[in-house]
């Protein structure tokens, strides 16, 4: 198909096609004249990624180019590894800043691991991540913030649990990671807006909103 | 206190403290001389606020003043009324296009409500917001997206009601409202992340990463 037929089925604004072929995001179509190239199912399917990960996802064109890299180079790894990889490329990488509140987050985080046998190390990007993020919420509610973060640890065991094998369901690994990508950060911008109507629902049940 | 001890008390750079008086987000200190100002312990309280919101919330300047506003506004209002419109202040507001996602996501809302007895209206921004991203985890997943969104219902309908309680136990409303809205963004991303760890913890133990 043309690029006017790719925008159309996409539904992705030739221009933005344009930006996405010269950021590296898009293949280029196979060329068929000077100005013209023709693109395949395969375009529509990368476009559709590529739009759902910057319009959803919220990530940088050069988050979207390591997602899709990691997608790319699945061929040589195992399919554990090829989720790993994609689920890591996506990470934010911010670290907390030393201080006594990232201390504190740091010691609930080793303390809800112990209590709950979760592996991953304090020093990997994912706990960092969480220990910032952590560290934000006691600054603004201290040691209240504890509650939350249990409740918090008690949901994810299961939510994580559920999101994982659903995740890991089709044989095909292609599609896997797809969902485990994807479903990252779709998934989560739908339980985010399903978490705001449960407040929304709850506070005015028992508020009397 | 001087902008310069302000910008130390608050961790916030002076450019940025002077950004925010300019938006109108910080209310002037107290004039003191012709290039001084004065301010009080209040102002460092706004200014972790703002930072919290613009830069966990991720919220627009414009979203901030919102936010803003409907704190400062909330003299006149009852309690919930307060809780309500801080946080409405701060939903995302894009609608749904018009389509057979919208109308699948439409149906899969109506129908959740009806089970767990939501009352949240359908045209409700609230669930206007939650139907559009429903919709973009349709496009993706098709009716393997159903099992997702009914996990999330049951995982939400525990999250909110903890939430809420946690965020109205303060007496004071001030003190309420602040949990509310700052949990809603600061509790958001530390729940977000820890979705993140559980992910790769659940990942590690059961698919050998």
């Amino acid at each position: 198909m043309r690029i006017a037929e790719l925008s159309r089925t996409s539904g992705v604004p030739v221009p933005s096609i344009k930006y996405y072929l010269r950021a590296g995001l898009l293949p280029p179509g196979e060329r068929t004249a000077r100005n013209q190239a023709d693109y395949r199912q395969s375009h529509v399917d990368r476009l559709r990624l590529v739009r759902a990960l910057v319009e959803v996802g919220g990530l940088s064109i050069a988050a979207v180019g390591e997602v899709l890299q990691s997608l790319d180079r699945r061929g040589d790894l195992t399919r554990s590894q090829a989720l790993g990889t994609a689920l890591e490329a996506t990470l934010p990488t911010d670290t907390a800043p030393d201080g006594p509140l990232t201390d504190a987050a740091r010691r609930t985080v080793a303390r809800l691991s112990e209590e709950r046998g979760w592996t991953i190390g304090l020093d990997t990007p994912v706990a960092q991540n969480l220990i910032a993020r952590l560290a934000s919420l006691f600054q603004f509610f201290g040691e209240d913030a504890e509650r939350l973060a249990d409740k918090y640890a008690d949901i994810v065991d299961e939510l994580a649990e559920f999101e994982v094998r659903w995740s890991v369901e089709p044989e095909d690994t292609d599609t896997a990671v797809e969902r485990a990508v994807v479903g990252t950060f779709i998934g989560g911008a739908a339980f985010e807006a399903m978490r705001r109507l449960g407040h929304a629902d709850y506070a005015r049940k028992h508020l009397g909103q």
